[in-house]
C-alpha cells in the first residue's frame, strides 16, 4: 500500500530535508526513524521538495510504501507524539499505487519573507533587510521572471538536472507591515533558484538593480550575475500541486 | 532630563529583564550598555516590570535620566542598530521629571499563550499542552480571580513586597485556532503570579481543578496548592498603563 504524508516543519535545527548520515539531523531522517519504529520495519520516505538546510515547510508532501494496511489516524498521532516539536504531521492518507510525492508533482508554491524593520518575533522566519524597499519596482521585476525561461543563471552550478528550463506561473509581492511576502508558483524550481530570485528582488527593492535588467540577467545564463542568495530562514515550501 | 523607552523583546536568550553581573545576558544590561555608549556616560535605566528569565515583552517601559538634551529619533535609530535582533526600541520620548517607569505605573497587562496542538512555528512563544482544554470552565475560573484579593498563594514566597493584595481588573480567555490566549489586566502582579494563575487555569481546562475551587485556593494563602507554574516562554508583558 502507498501512503502520503502532509508535513509542516521549522527547518532551523535541520540540515535540510534529505537524509544524510545518521548523526546529521535532517527532516527526512527524523520522520523515517519514527515511522520505521511504528511499522517495525526500516521504511524510506520520498519527499516532494528537497528543502535546503534551514528552510521551512508549511505543506511538504512525502510518500512511503507499507506492506501492512495502516490506521492513518493512529499513525498520525504516533508520529506527532514521537517527532520533535518542530516537525508536525498534518495528515496521513492512502494514495494511489502510481502516486509519488516528487515525480507526480505538477507545481510547487514557495513563500519568501523579508523583514524591512527590526522585529524580535519575526527574525527567525524572515531575512532581515531593515530598510524600506521599493515594492512597485519589485512587482515590476517579478513580472519578468514569470513565464518559461532557462534559469541557468539562478542555479549554483551543482545541479545535476539536465534541463534548466522552468515555468514560473506567478510571483506575488505583498507588503504586510514590516514583512514583505514573496510567493513563487511554478512547475518546479532548480536548487537554490527561489533564494536567488528573492535575492535579485531584494536588490531591485534596494535600487541596486533596475527591473528592466532582469531579462538580461536571465538571458546571460551567467551565475556570477547574482550577488545575493537570500537567507534560508526566510524560505517556506508552502504547497505541492498534483 | 527624563526620558522613556518603549521596548519589545524576545526573552528567550535572556536571564530576564533585571541587570545581574556583566557576564549574564539580561535585557536591562544590554540596553544600558548601548545607551551608555551613545551618551558617553554610564547610564542606568529603570524598567516598569522585571520580567523573568525567558519572558517576552511587547510594550515594556523604562526611564532614564540624561544631563544632555537628546535627539530622540537619533537615539532610537542608534539603539536599534547596536542592540541585538531580539530587542527592539519602539520609541524614545521625553518624560515629565516626576515620571518613573515602575513607580508611576497604574496598571499592567500580560498575555499568556497556550498551545493545544503541535505547531512548529508557535512552540517558542507558547506553553505546549497538546490537549483540548475546556474553555468554558477556564472562563468561569477566570472570573474568580477578578477583583481585589490577597494573592499570597500565587507567589513563590521569595517576594519581598509586604502586601500581597492586588486587584485583577480582567482576565480574558480567547481561543484562536490551536492557541489559547489569556489576557491579565491588573493594578500590579506579584513575582510569578501570572504564571501561577495561568498554571491553575490550564489545570482547570484539563479538568484537574474545578472553577468553584478557585476561591478556596485564593483564601488558603497556601502556595503548595499550586501545582503548575506555566512556562516562561508563553508569557508576554503587553502594556503598562500610567
Amino acid at each position: 500500500m502507498n501512503y502520503s504524508l502532509l508535513i509542516k516543519y521549522d527547518g532551523e535545527r535541520y540540515r535540510g530535508w534529505q537524509r544524510l548520515s545518521d548523526n546529521i539531523p535532517t527532516v527526512q531522517g527524523k520522520i523515517e526513524s519514527v515511522l520505521s519504529a511504528y511499522l517495525e520495519i526500516k521504511t524510506e520516505i520520498s519527499g516532494a521538495g528537497r528543502t535546503d538546510s534551514g528552510v521551512h515547510a508549511l505543506g511538504q508532501v512525502a510518500t512511503f510504501v507499507s506492506k501492512a494496511v495502516l490506521d492513518c489516524e493512529n499513525l498520525k498521532i504516533y508520529l506527532n507524539r514521537y517527532l520533535p516539536d518542530d516537525i508536525m504531521i498534518l495528515s496521513v492518507a492512502p494514495a494511489a499505487d502510481t502516486f509519488h510525492a516528487r515525480l507526480s508533482a505538477k507545481s510547487k508554491t514557495y513563500m519568501y519573507r523579508i523583514l524591512t524593520d527590526k522585529n524580535p518575533f519575526e527574525r527567525r522566519y524572515a531575512m532581515s533587510v531593515f530598510e524600506k524597499l521599493n515594492i512597485d519596482d519589485m512587482r515590476e521585476a517579478a513580472r519578468y521572471f514569470e513565464g518559461t525561461h532557462d534559469f541557468t543563471a539562478f542555479t549554483n552550478g551543482k545541479s545535476k538536472k539536465k534541463s534548466k528550463v522552468r515555468t514560473v506561473y506567478r510571483i506575488g509581492v505583498e507588503e504586510k507591515g514590516s514583512i514583505i511576502e514573496l510567493t513563487f508558483e511554478g512547475n518546479g524550481f532548480l536548487y537554490n533558484m527561489v533564494r536567488r530570485m528573492a535575492g535579485v528582488l531584494i536588490e531591485v527593492g534596494q535600487g541596486k538593480i533596475s527591473p528592466s535588467q532582469i531579462p538580461d540577467i536571465i538571458d546571460s545564463a551567467d551565475r556570477s550575475k547574482i550577488n545575493l542568495i537570500a537567507d534560508a530562514k526566510g524560505l517556506f515550501l508552502v504547497k505541492v500541486g498534483y
